[in-house]
Order: structure tokens, then sequence, then C-alpha cells
């Protein structure tokens, strides 16, 4: 990427120095929340624009960008519609870097607001200025300390995500969060008026901050290119998409939602097929196929499976044949000393192993593991069924093991207590899921990616 | 049902006195825990029988159930497999009604386990005596008080559910009773040597506590009884069946967890679709079909999508239809009252609903939501993209909605703070899930069975 190039995406990441048009201090109106949330960790100078305001949040307020004594990366914009084209023109005077446009009613409320999104991305592109959304939160970045809503996590990660939709942009950090995923760049974009996925996706290749791709697209504006550039990025990075606007009222629900062109569902389906992008169709999906890559990128298609509880053994199995995995069968080695450990009666030393009591023995729930791990028939190992009153148990164990292969644990969630498990497994760098069935899916994900591109890790 | 028939379902899930043949003081032992789970909330007379205990848990212990000075409906034996026909045997002495057998190492642990199987039916079926399991954990219900573990809900319910696994049993009591599920009879049968799930199913049938029942089965016996029995059920009450052993591998699981044989499983796809039996395919599909049909069971097909943020409007519409569900078209009536509530830029009034900053403003939230239930195109709202921050405001609103059609709220869970919201939804029994597409699954599912028995309630 051009150090021109580069330097576009450092304003919108790392700005130097940001300015809030709208900037308010009556808390019920969104321009207080969009200055807020960024004042809170912001580590750039932050400077409100309101004429109507002398200082907002304690920082003294400009009338217009014009007046800020020094020079501006970015300017966010909060006001109505109507007065964003002054706005810009101003910002271009003042050669701002990037213009982050908030506002919506533009190409995705009609007619009227197509024409005056082509007006402010005119008059951008009359001086230097590029420009983000409009119809968008921005970015959330815990480098720069930009953030587009408040009390998001301070610790900074390697997962980039780049949507059109704001809300899902928030749902995934905060869920994310949860799984201990951390955040190099998050930006949601809306209605792509001028920089687009494809150019975001460009600059995500080259980030040595990041190392996995997620991205809720509604629509894309040059598919040669984007074509072109997801190509490279899912080589070098996992590129994990969540193309919406399969169905046809779904394509239609995204034209009053971005204004975006869904296409043809089908192509697709192709073009990420061909280029090694995994492609995924749920939210909670992406999430487990990010973490996944996060935690446990080596899984491979051979699955051992360790539970409490027969039921959920069978169901497991079902599950992952039904979805291509395979069941290991263990050496007679690895059946012959699984006996020592697990008793007979109620348990299975077959693939799936049933640990039945055992599992209240923690010592033994560890040891049958770590003799699994080292069975060489084994690729990826998954642990399910332990009641919530033994998490805790578990988790010491899971601490302690010893063995190579990649541990994913399925534990649903009933009560705090579950979620507690859930946060501590995760704080181990071990994923964890719900159900047994998001679990298959992201290590069919993961494991597609790796065969298609001849990784196994 | 006969009344004798009755009379051993009495016995199995409302025993007036109750032995536990293997009861210990030794808490690390099987026969304490189940001990104590019983004795926690029974109603009726509990006996400890154990030669080598004078009491166990402060009450007094016999050596043999024939010692027991009054008459027992039902045994529960937790002993190894190899001193079960010899308690069989005082067990048809005594007159026992019910013998369950916690116990394991029968038909599911091979050629040996198999003859021992048959062995303890022939001894029980000398006399009047009927056998569940071997090789389960037995009955919970809150009615008479009988549980398989400790501290499971005290609350009477309507939701039977019959599982051949215990961990899945125990797993669906604690997960449900999140989503406000109250149970009248569970039961873990195992292996089925005995009474089989087609005798639960026929008993479950006219039970008037039991409104909705669920199974987990591996196999089933008599398959021509079966499929009589689950006719009738299924058109008196909702009747939704987790079949496992779809894949080779699920069935060769099967035989090492309960010994019984899985079957083809288009065989099993066909019966239940023209019985009417909901199939579902996993643990979260089962959980969450049970509880629309307990607290939303009039859905239809046509769905109003109410959204905070458009991203989620346009995944949801696309998970909707993409699963065979309609997204209603408003009439202008309801576009023109909820233009006078939504404001236009950034959010949409055509179904998905787009409320944007709106919902921040409880009030006109829930009247957009009354004007959707309003609409005659409307079946069946769902409502989705409130960050937990506003999830307490929202709740507050639900509780006064006043609209007649049937409202499910979806809320992914990310923290305390949001199992705590879905606790709350789920008291005012309101059905909330934690994605679209698990909602969407529950909803085609009602959605079917309520056209296959001409049910738009």
């Amino acid at each position: 990427m051009s150090e021109e190039k580069n330097d576009i995406f450092e304003a919108v990441f790392n700005p130097k120095s940001v300015a809030v048009v709208g900037a308010s201090s009556n808390v019920s109106k969104g321009g207080h929340r969009r200055f807020v949330s960024i004042l809170e960790n912001y580590k750039g100078k932050l400077y409100p624009i309101n004429p109507k305001e002398d200082e907002v949040a304690g920082i003294k307020a400009y009338a217009s960008v014009l007046d800020v004594p020094e020079d501006l990366d970015q300017v966010v914009i909060s006001i109505p519609s109507g007065g964003v084209p002054g706005v810009m023109e101003e910002c271009v005077k003042k050669g701002v870097k990037i213009v982050t446009v908030f506002t919506s009613g533009f190409s995705e409320s009609g007619d009227e607001g197509r024409i005056l999104e082509s007006e402010i991305v005119d008059i951008a592109h009359r001086g230097d200025t590029r420009v983000v959304g409009p119809n968008c939160i921005g970015v959330y970045c815990p480098y720069s300390g930009l953030s587009f809503y408040p009390t998001l996590p301070k610790e900074e990660g390697d997962v980039a995500f780049i949507s059109q939709s704001g809300g899902l942009a928030m749902a995934f950090v905060q869920t994310g969060t949860l799984y201990n995923l951390g955040y190099s760049r998050v930006i949601s974009f809306g209605n792509a008026a001028d920089l687009d996925c494809t150019d975001y996706f460009e600059y995500l290749t080259d980030d040595p901050k990041t190392e996995i791709v997620g991205a809720y697209l509604e629509g894309v504006k040059d598919g040669r290119r984007f074509t072109k550039v997801i190509h490279e990025l899912a080589r070098k990075k996992p590129l994990i998409i969540w193309k919406v606007g399969r169905t046809e009222v779904g394509a239609r629900a995204i034209s009053s939602h971005t204004g975006s062109l869904a296409g043809e569902d089908r192509i697709w389906d192709g073009l990420f097929k061909q280029h090694g992008v995994v492609r995924v169709n749920s939210f909670d999906e992406m999430l487990d196929t990010v973490a996944l890559f996060k935690f446990a990128p080596s899984v491979g298609p051979r699955i051992a499976i360790i539970t409490i509880g027969g039921g959920a053994g069978v169901a497991t199995a079902d599950i992952c044949a039904g979805i291509g995995l395979e069941i290991a069968t263990f050496s007679s080695h690895t059946s012959d000393e699984l006996k020592k450990v697990v008793p007979a009666a109620g348990t299975s030393v077959k693939n799936p192993v049933d640990l039945a009591a055992t599992a209240l023995n923690p010592s033994a729930m560890r040891k049958v593991m770590e003799l699994v791990s080292a069975d060489e028939s084994v690729d990826t190992i998954m642990t399910l069924g332990l009641p919530d009153a033994t998490m805790g148990l578990f988790v010491r164990e899971l601490k302690r093991f010893k063995g190579d292969k990649p541990l994913i644990v399925i534990a649903p969630i009933s009560s705090e207590a579950s979620i507690k498990a859930h946060r501590t497994i995760s704080k181990g760098n071990i994923p964890v899921y719900t159900s047994e069935e998001r679990a298959a899916k992201a290590i069919s994900n993961v494991v597609w990616y790796n065969s298609k591109f001849g990784r196994y890790f």
C-alpha cells in the first residue's frame, strides 16, 4: 500500500487530532454521546465544535472547524443532514484528512438523500478529504482510544471488524469481549459513499496490528477491485465475511438500510469459495469462527469427543458427522490406557469417551484429555456435558492440561455461574461455545480455510 | 389408559414411598447423591437401604427392602450391576411396583450386560414389578418432590421431558429454568429394558398435568405401537422429539450409550412429518421450541421485525425468509402512523422497522410495537438489537405492551446483565432468544405444527 493511502487510514484509526461537529452538553443529544465516547480514552487532541456552546464536558468549544487553532486529522459530523455540505466545505478548506459522517438521511432514504450524498463526496474530493459513512457510527480502536460507544474495553487486540452496520459492530465488540477477543480496528462505515470495504480490506492486508479480519457487508461498489483485494487479504490473514441479502426480502431491507445493492447471492458464494474467504451466515457464526481462528487455529477435522453423559456424546457425534467432520478412531494403545482411568460401567472408552462419574475426579479427567491428545488419529478435542456445579473444578484442570492438540469446551449458559465459567475459560485462551453445533460449525469453517491454503498448523 | 396402567405411572412419578438401595453416608458415593437428591423435596416416605449403615442423613437404614415395615411403591437401585438381580428378587417378593435401576453395565456394555439386563426384567415380570432404566437417573417431578439432582427448582409446571440420556434431562431442566419453563414429569429412562418411551408417551397423552411433551430418543423397541401412540399424543399436545443417530457414527455411539438401535433416519423423518411430531436436531432447538409452545403458541408465519440498528433487521429478514417465514407488508395506515412516531432519518418505517434512537424513548418504542401489532398483515412480532444498557427500560415497556400479537425478543448474552434481562423477560412469559436464527427456527417449528393441525390459535 502506498504511503499516501496509508496516511488516509492512519487518519481514520489513529488520528492525532479529532473535532466533533455537533458536540453538545445536552445529554439527550447524539452529539453528546459521540463526544464523550471519544473523550473517554482518546489519546490525541479533541475539539468540540458547536456555535451554541462555550465548552462541552469541560473542553473549550469552537464555532467552526475553521476556528480550531491546529490541523485536524479527522472530523466527526453529528448534525442533521441539511447542514453536512456546509461543514464539509469548511473541512476541505481546513485540509481535514478524514470526515466521518454519522448523520443519516442520505442514499438509504431515497432519491433526495442520494443526491445529497453525491454532493458531500464531490465537495470532499475537490480537496484531499476522504469520507467515512455517512449513516455510520465510525471507529473503535483501542490503540488510539477512539470509540463509538462509552465503556468499551481499553485492551488492544488483533481482530479487525469492518461493518456496514453500527449496531452489529457494537454488538460484536461487546459480545466478543466475553470470549476474550481484543480488537485492532473496528469500523462501522454505513453507506460507504467514498471509502468502501475494499479500501479497508486493502489497508488491513498489511496492517501489522491485525491478524484476523471479520466483516458484515450488505453490498460492494467495485466488484473487480473487491475481488483482487480479498484474494490478497485471505491468503495472508483469515478473512471471515457475513454477506447479507441472500434472500429477496433481505436484499430489499438492505436498500432502506444503507442503500447498497445486494447482488446475486450465488455469485458471492462462488467468489468467496474461490478466494478462500470464510463465509458465515449469522452473528453467532461470525463470533464463533473468529474466536476459533484466534485461540485454536490449528484445529483439524478428526474430532475426539470427551463427555460427561452419553447423550451429549451421541448428539455431538451426529452433529460433527452431519457437518463433514470425522470422529477419530483411537489406537488400541489409547483405549487400553483409557481403561485404566475410566471405570467400565456407565462409561465408554471409545470415541465419544463418556467419563460419567470419573469427571468428578479432576485429575482423572485431565489424564483422559491428555491420553486422547497423544493419539495420532486425533486433531481436535471437544469436551462437553459438565454441569455448572463442577465447572470450577474443570477450569482448574484445563489450566494444567499438557496436551498439544487444540481443546474446545462446550458449556450451555443457564445462569450467572455459567457466564463466569465462560469468561474464565476464555481468559485461559481456550475457545468455549454454548452448543455443539456452534462449535462444530466454527471448526468446519477453520478446517476449510486451513485445507484451502494447505495450512495444518 | 387403563386404571392398572395409570397405577404404574403413579408409582413412577408420584410414589407414596421410595427406598434407595445403596444409599450411603459416604458423600463420594453415587448412592449418597441419589438419596439426598430425593430427600431434599420428596413428600412421601423415604427409606435408605444399606446393610452397612445404621442411618443415612439421619434416617434409619434397613439391610434389605424386605425389612422395610411398609409397602414400597418404588425402589431406586444404585449398587454395582452384579448385585442388581438379587435386589430385584427381593423387590418382587415385596410387591414393589416400580424399580428404577440407576446402575449401568447392562446392554450398553456388550453381550454380557445384555444377558444380565434380560435377567433382571425376567425376574421383575415374574411378579407385577415394572422397571425404569437401567443406566438412567430416573425421575424429576416437582409434584411429588422426587428429583435426580439436588437444587433443582421446586416449582411445578406443565412441560414433560422424556429422555434416554440423564445428562440431557438434567441440562434441559437447568437451562429451561432460565427461560421460565416449569416441569410436570421429567424422566431419564436409559436402556429402556422394560418401560419404553412409548409407555411414557401413552401415559402423558391423558396426563392432566402435562401440556407439552419433549423427548430425547436414541431408539424405540416396538415401532408399530410407538407410531400409534405418537399419533394420538401429537394431536392432543405438542410433541417435540430430538431423535439422534442421524449419521452412521451417531448410530454407533448410541450402541455404546444405551444399547439402542438407531434405525434408518429418513424413516423417522417421514414418520414424524406424517403424524405431526415436531422433530428438532439439537438441545437449543428443543429448548427454544418448547419455550415457544409454552409462551407464544399462536405465532403465525407473517413476521414483523422491530429493530434498533438496520443491520440486525436485514440479517433477520434474511434468516426468516431463508427458513420459509414471510416478512409482513404493512398497510399504508400502519406506515403513516409509524411515521408520526419514528423520525425519518436513519430509520425505516417499512418492515423491518428500524427504531434507531427512537428506542431510547421507551414509550415511543412501545407505541411502535402496538401499531405493528394492530396491523392485520402481521402474525408475530420479533424485536431485536437492544444494547444491554437499555434492556431494563425495554423490559418495563414490554410489561405495558397492549397488543394481541405474540411478541418475541432477541437478545444476545454477553454479560451477567444480559442473563438478568433474559430472566426478567422470561418471567413476564415472553419468549426470549439469544439469536435471530434460534428464534426463527422455533417459530417455523410451531407454525408447522399449527398448520398441520389447522390451529391458528
